[in-house]
């Protein structure tokens, strides 16, 4: 099966009012870069990515001028091969960045092309686990009024989720403490809590909010500091005695070693937009559980249901606030707060071309949309 | 001072012959990314990077569609705090890769304004250590027929260098003992002579080759395996014996901080164009500094003559064959093995911009031409 064909577009789409967290501000639009691989057999894989804003225009040149060369006329089923080849090609101006982000794209659509040729779903194709997943609410609210955020957490509630996470990461870290507590008495104790800092802190001010919120059981505590910082996740997940969540901004299978065996993380948190694509994501999985580690999400949850679906070391699914599901025709539902992945073959994803069309270059849709 | 414009130029250039190493092949071409920055006192900095390449159009895409905008209307004099505006506003898509060679180049025309504003060259502008730097000589060499690296090796000690530097990683790395064995047996041992391996070898063969060149009086053994792999480092140090050079490849000041804190490295080899920048390179010599290391520097002598010129912990400067120099009207010079950084305000480079129009989008010149 050749390669012979990889188109790129990059869409900038609104983001459902204006989303704010401690490290990067108010956003207001998202940013898809979409691979299109077509292959001699007829069939097309379609692979994505998606930046927080920027970048997109230096990822889709990446794929137009430098990876569209050195992959048509390529066997498309020696995936291992070609993701070689392209990490060695980009390997200067690459482990990690922009590079990382072209190269998920076009390795989604290689997996998506195998998929479509054999007849298996993406889940199956890569081991077949279990299809039902629990997704947790993501809530991107540092700055919502505490009214607000109660009523998101009891509108996610009344939706059906079993978890809920929390944006924290104000300046006064006491304020987070109280808004934590509130929403854990809204929950009460049968819903999982996270907490997410957006790498906003210091270690020390991470150990200290830790040691404050231990009592109110929290699942997971993530990115509480920058992420190439190993030895402070040990520190904090050790002196502050809840579990760390790490990985949306780590790049490469080396940087998730590090973290793993730094003792810096108990839920990696792979992307696979950002780590090298299927291929990337699978190898942290693996990582992962050679280390006896559950794997939780970041964003994309239609694609990362398949993956947590495909191995046996999952944790929640994060359903993401950016929404890009509100473009496809077939988006994964939750029933009774769990997703089942598809028996489409390949990722099964439907793009809602005309709305995706319709919505280019728009900035914060009124949150009323939601 | 403000920023009032930002102007980007992408040049892709002609080597001199076909250069190769062990993991990029034969290379004909390189990049050059090139930043003006225009501020409202009349004064102009020059920036740039360079890739071995690939990815140039994508570096010029992040100046382009997003520093520009960052930067335009800020005080050109806050370079720590443009700096981390870059570094945030890009995190997602950065640390490292694209986003590191982009803010580089930006960050080295703010640099060169502030000289230019103040009157000073750059290695004052710094810190001001020494101005007579020793290079060496870094031959791309390692597919070069005997006799043709022996005669690379008469040219070089005839041109006055006091340090040579060769190429290894072949598949049998015992033909790279002779090799080496070879060029020692020729500049006696009042030469230092380095070796390059260009991140090829398994850590098990990096040690074994480091035991069979032990004795020859290896200065650095650079690159021996892939530069995540910091553990590997420290072994091929400790069992091989020979001391280790690294950073072409390290991205971010955390990553030669991981590197050098777990014992990987004697001679830290920062590249001002793909580390940060002037601001990039900075933190990283203090940082070896703090551990007591020698810094070393990786292509693009003109400028890094500068940053070894500024410090105390200052190593060989290495003098690259990709030849950037040939479109400079004032190149360094090399005087009894030595070179001087200059007084001329900023970086002083003066591009020779016809030569550089001249030879847009060629390939591979003759060697002749060297």
């Amino acid at each position: 099966m050749e390669i012979i064909a990889i188109d790129t577009e990059l869409y900038r789409l609104p983001l459902v009012g204006e989303l704010t967290d401690s490290r990067h501000g108010v956003m207001k639009q998202f940013e898809v870069v979409l691979v299109k691989l077509g292959s001699d057999n007829g069939e097309e894989g379609v692979g994505y990515t998606y930046t927080i804003g920027v970048g997109g225009s230096a990822i889709k040149a990446l794929v137009d001028d430098t990876i569209r060369e050195l992959l048509v006329g390529q066997d498309a089923d020696r995936i291992e091969s070609l993701w070689d080849t392209m990490w060695w090609k980009l390997h200067y101006i690459g482990r990690g960045g922009i590079a990382s982000f072209a190269m998920s794209a076009v390795d989604l659509a290689l997996w998506d092309l195998r998929g479509k040729s054999v007849g298996l779903p993406l889940w199956k194709l890569l081991g077949g686990a279990s299809p039902e997943i629990t997704p947790y609410a993501g809530g991107i609210d540092l700055y919502f009024p505490m009214e607000r955020l109660l009523d998101q957490t009891r509108d996610n509630l009344a939706a059906g989720f079993k978890a809920i996470k929390m944006k924290v990461g104000r300046h006064d870290y006491r304020e987070d403490v109280e808004r934590v507590t509130a929403v854990r008495n809204e929950i009460g104790s049968n819903v999982d809590l996270m907490v997410d800092c957006n790498m906003q802190w210091t270690t020390s001010t991470a150990i200290q909010f830790a040691k404050d919120i231990r009592d109110l059981e929290i699942y997971w505590f993530e990115e509480p500091t920058i992420p190439d910082d190993y030895a402070a996740h040990a520190r904090i997940q050790a002196e502050g005695g809840v579990p760390v969540a790490t990985g949306e901004n780590l790049r490469t299978l080396y940087e998730f070693r590090h973290m793993i065996e730094s003792g810096g993380v108990s839920f990696p948190e792979p992307d696979f937009t950002n780590c090298g694509g299927i291929t990337g994501w699978m190898r942290v999985a693996k990582l992962a559980y050679a280390h006896n580690l559950p794997v939780t999400t970041h964003g994309v949850h239609e694609i990362h249901l398949h993956l947590l679906a495909a191995i046996r070391n999952s944790s929640y699914l994060e359903c993401h606030g950016f929404g890009l599901d509100r473009y496809m025709t077939n988006p994964p539902v939750m029933n009774d707060g769990v997703m089942v992945a598809g028996e489409q073959p390949g990722h099964g994803v439907a793009f809602d071309w005309e709305k995706l069309a319709e919505d280019k270059g728009k900035t914060g849709l009124p949150s009323t949309l939601k």
